[in-house]
């Protein structure tokens, strides 16, 4: 039976409907391209703007071949520091010219590598990489908040199949940050505790949501999820902050993250996702109200009129259903 | 240069970044499917559950071979009837049974039809079709709201390529309906005034998004576009209701969807796409507030991470150079 379900935190409502999932061409098959002209193996560095960070032996130059992980500025991107981010006021409109940061981190040299199949260290370095850009660009007072995300595979939006995540940084707070934000600031006003950490609690009280868990982290499926198999990784201890991971964060996210996808790609196959960082604004870093997370949505299935019209989703695997299948998979083949 | 822009409705900002479209596989090229065994041909009848509603000539009976439209219940619907719509409370999460209404509107026999090109009695038809549908449907007094779309193409989630759109009615008012009617009331509590009713106006003397008028309609390019070429029809006298259409409006509606279709079409194709009728809630149907509109998205790129982490949107063209390309299509095409 179908039903409609409320996420606790931006009051967005999904509807489960298991039964969708018989009918005919529900599945999208994700097109990787192949290694023809890559921009981000070894070698090809000049053919990418000059690097802003790289984790290369401690002898070789900037944009040389020694590296195994680099940061660079996104080639076309969204928004540049070649503006200021003044306001613009026309009638009834408003606009701010388009300035942020846009930038790519190339996770690996090896082209065919994926997350889901990396060693811990390899995982632990993107991770690093995103803290340090993170830091780094909350210096600028300009900017607001950096979204921290992956688009693999091309129904994913991935334009180059070598393995890469992005970050984008805006003087504006992102709309479903926002909703999360003042969700999370009502429940607490109420309630005077996290939503995210109330969350955990039931979760781990049903344990019908749960896919892993280690030291620090739980991964598991969002009671209203608006994607079959979305996939949440939260730390356990309440945190507002993803620039405030220490070494031991970063070793246990790390782990978690490679699981959580390395299992997804044993159940569901090859298949495109995104996944995205949510965090506290630069203006609010550290509160009791909100918490960081990260959110693995798989494209199986494409957001069509109803979804786009009513922000509204129809999902066709129960979260439920998806966590035992995700959970079940042999210790073995982890 | 890039810019934020502000959706004055919804508060929902975009990235306007015309320097995108340089970036390689910004396109994804739609795929309609083949006639082979389709449902909604006729003298396939049999195929669907029996019809709701009809156009067929007076001397034939309901789910015979002689019809020019047809509505039926959707085969696998994403909500029934089959329930109620009742509140489960469990911790701190809320559901609610999945009742409601999920139809499909047949536009024609012809499998190889679309509105770009049909007659204008046959787009007047199915307006009628949603009309009659959506003020039927409002007399159960358990749904809130109706949402009318269209799924043209397997890129924009068709999984049948014969003409049809689709409405799905719900208990819930959908969250994007209820962003809209919280800016419009925010508008009119200071302005005293229909904040789309602004946009119209200003849109007018402004000339530069404006794509087509008749004596009812505009077709125009919003000022914060999430897609290139989304494209809005909007009634030039104020009314929230969508179900208030008169027979001269019928006709000025179906004229001016037709036509913008068809300049989408003759301009970039045969591309996938996706429309949405947003009206008031039946709750508070007639009000100074809101104002009905249809919103058509081509489906050219996909949405990825950023995207959905975030609620932002890149797009890559600008909506006036959007309107400019529409808008001087040569009159002997249309």
């Amino acid at each position: 039976m179908p039903e409609y379900r409320k996420d606790p935190i931006t009051n967005r409502w999904v509807i489960i409907a298991s039964e969708r999932s018989n009918r005919p061409m529900d599945k999208v098959v994700s097109t990787v391209s192949k290694k023809e002209f890559c921009p981000f193996d070894s070698g090809n560095e000049h053919l990418t703007p000059p690097e802003i960070l790289a984790f290369r032996p401690e002898n070789s130059k900037p944009n040389d071949e020694n590296w195994w992980l680099r940061v660079v500025p996104n080639k076309f991107p969204a928004v540049t520091q070649d503006t200021l981010p003044k306001l613009i006021k026309n009638g009834i409109y408003f606009s701010i010219e388009g300035y942020g940061y846009h930038e790519v981190i190339i996770e690996t040299p090896e082209h065919n590598s994926t997350i889901a199949y990396m060693s811990n260290f390899e995982v632990e370095e993107i991770i690093w990489a995103y803290l340090q850009r993170f830091n780094e660009i909350k210096k600028d007072k300009k900017i607001k908040y950096v979204q921290i995300f992956k688009n693999y595979g091309r129904n994913a939006g991935a334009s180059l199949s070598h393995p890469h995540s992005q970050l984008i940084a805006t003087p504006i707070i992102p709309i479903f940050i926002e909703e999360e934000l003042k969700g999370a600031k009502t429940y607490f006003n109420i309630k005077k505790r996290c939503i995210f950490c109330s969350i955990i609690q039931q979760e781990k009280e049903e344990k019908v949501r749960i896919i892993e868990e280690n030291d620090s982290f739980i991964s598991f499926e969002p009671f209203a999820p608006r994607f079959p198999y979305e996939t949440w990784i939260i730390p356990k201890e309440h945190s507002s902050n993803f620039g405030d991971l220490n070494t031991k964060l970063v070793k246990n996210f790390a782990k978690i993250l490679k699981t959580t996808l390395l299992r997804l790609n044993i159940l569901l196959g090859d298949i495109p996702y995104n996944y995205m960082i949510h965090t506290s604004p630069f203006d609010n870093i550290e509160n009791h109200f909100y918490h960081w997370h990260l959110e693995i949505i798989p494209r199986l299935t494409n957001a069509a009129g109803f979804e786009w019209g009513s922000g509204f989703f129809i999902n066709s695997v129960s979260p439920e259903n998806a966590a035992q299948n995700l959970k079940s998979l042999e210790e073995g083949l982890l």
